[in-house]
């Protein structure tokens, strides 16, 4: 197993040290249980944001704690759900007295951990609000899931939910905005190469030298199906048709294209994915308004790609720019 | 060879396209020569700043064309330096008649190609400076270098030149931020894992499953030696220690600390090799001042590591925190 690592037990801890050395005006990390919150949390007045899951996909979640974002992350063990007890932790470390909203990507762990500490919250009288996030469109259960999982879409929902609760809106108002991220955006994903698990030792799954698995899953699990290596444009062919057909996006309308690298897969090769992405949505009539290039969601080292389109309004072209400064996305103030 | 393209010769000319696809506000790209430019360029009463090298190292040197870093980039094939002719084209195309200033990376292929376009360039009344870049400490010839080789200090010097030539510096001001950065600056770095270039198909050297490089070049070319693999802290002594060796940094004085991931190394591991480096910088007594951390000169899908150290002053943490908008590297307006 080739990776930076000390101890493989000691990854996650490890990891978050060096965020918080790294980023101490934006992010202030706790150990035990682990969770990361804004520096100076709860802010005043405004609704907390919250999200969380198994470690392995960073940026996401704990590198996007920080100014018109996330309030707090919950990172668990690599590809293993956060505890009740992180989550409820950090769940009253940023409330400010609004109330906080729960974004859950669909994995059964993730989301019967997250309903149990909503639960301890609110019997502590902070109001909560659970959107989950599942715009995977590549299989409709899966090892880890009942329904479809919830990748890419996670990403933007954050940044966008973080910036209405940034300009100060009400609980409801903020899960509205994760509501229809959701609602509004799909995805689907594919892998050349597997990742490994630190504590493990060796690949997830194995792939020959000249297969490629399409409609895999963040943490390796199985897609629709396993075939031989074809070029980029091909590829991205079989990801964005049944995205786009599940997304009821008519000609005209405006979208945010995000192509996504799993971890291993070098930036050159992303723009080639996302050239063949923005042709293909130009003879499908629609606009890409905004776009989003890199490794956001991964999975470890795993070479390979996801895409996600979301169908823009104003409200969110205008909450998209906003300022966010966070360790793994920033512009702006 | 496992990658996301379509016929490996047309990798650089499609991930170029892709990037301009992506980033219209912020980048033209012209084809054939190749050469990336700033949407609006030349900007009116402003010192040019002209970068460029072999592809594969992405986002560097295209992703850091925009507002407050560079005005051009030159994209060679991968891993080979860009023809005279691109950067003689580029350099004009940004010339506002102020004088362009070129960050030049300490390659032979590019030294020399850089200067025949600062002559061509010349020859047409545009004041070239032209600095060369080399702040890897590895080791002093290389595969393709007479001295030392340029690495991680190229962000760097892209950055804080950038913010100097945007806040209307003269030719000869932007040449000097280039000169203290590369004067201030050192680096190191190693590889788990070989890169595949695609034109060539199969990696560009053989390591064993429990080996690693150390002082690996951004090509893949030999360090100083090839041993065991060892826990990540044990790893950042063995690049962080020669470095600090040559910078002769006083104890109290401030630093930028940069840990690059090579291209395919995950964020997770990223942070747990900066936590080492913070702790070591406290031990000689160092202050972090600011830091970057992420995947910023590459090759290609490496796994790996560089580490970047850079004094600071005053001058060069104002430039910092100025704003960048470009498509690899953003912040602030």
């Amino acid at each position: 197993m080739k990776k930076l690592v000390n101890r493989p037990e000691d990854v996650v801890r490890e990891s978050l040290q060096g965020l918080g050395a790294a980023h101490p005006d934006l992010v202030e990390v706790h150990l035990d249980p682990h969770y990361v919150v804004r520096a100076g949390a709860p802010v005043a007045g405004k609704v907390g944001l919250v999200s969380g899951g198994g470690s392995g996909h960073e940026p996401m979640h704990a590198g996007y704690v920080g100014r018109g974002m996330l309030d707090g992350a919950c990172p668990g063990e690599v590809f293993t759900s956060p505890t009740p007890d992180q989550i409820y932790e950090c769940t009253k470390r940023v409330s400010s007295g609004r109330g906080v909203v729960h974004i859950v990507k669909n994995y059964t762990g993730d989301v019967m951990n997250f309903e149990m500490a909503a639960e301890m919250a609110q019997g502590e009288g902070i109001e909560i609000r659970s959107v989950v996030i599942n715009d995977d469109v590549a299989v409709e259960d899966s090892l880890y899931t009942a329904g479809r999982r919830g990748v890419g879409a996670t990403v933007l929902a954050e940044k966008l939910a973080g910036a209405r609760a940034e300009a100060g809106g009400s609980l409801e108002e903020v899960a509205d905005v994760v509501r229809k991220v959701n609602d509004h955006a799909r995805s689907m994903g594919m892998a050349l190469t597997s990742c490994i698990v630190p504590a493990v030792g060796k690949p997830t799954f194995d792939i020959g030298d000249d297969e490629m698995e399409i409609g895999i899953g963040i943490h390796g699990e199985p897609g629709r199906q396993r075939m031989k290596l074809e070029p980029a444009d091909q590829i991205v062919d079989r990801l964005l048709e049944p995205i786009l057909d599940d997304l009821g996006a008519r000609p005209g309308e405006r979208v945010l294209a995000f192509v996504n690298g799993m971890g291993g897969t070098p930036t050159i090769e992303l723009y080639v994915v996302y050239r063949r992405v923005a042709e293909r949505l130009r003879q499908r009539g629609l606009t890409i308004e905004r776009s989003l290039v890199g490794s956001y969601i991964t999975s470890l080292e795993m070479a390979g790609c996801s895409i996600t389109i979301l169908r823009l309004d104003d409200e969110l072209v205008s909450l998209w720019d906003a300022p966010v400064v966070t360790p793994g996305l920033r512009w702006g103030a």
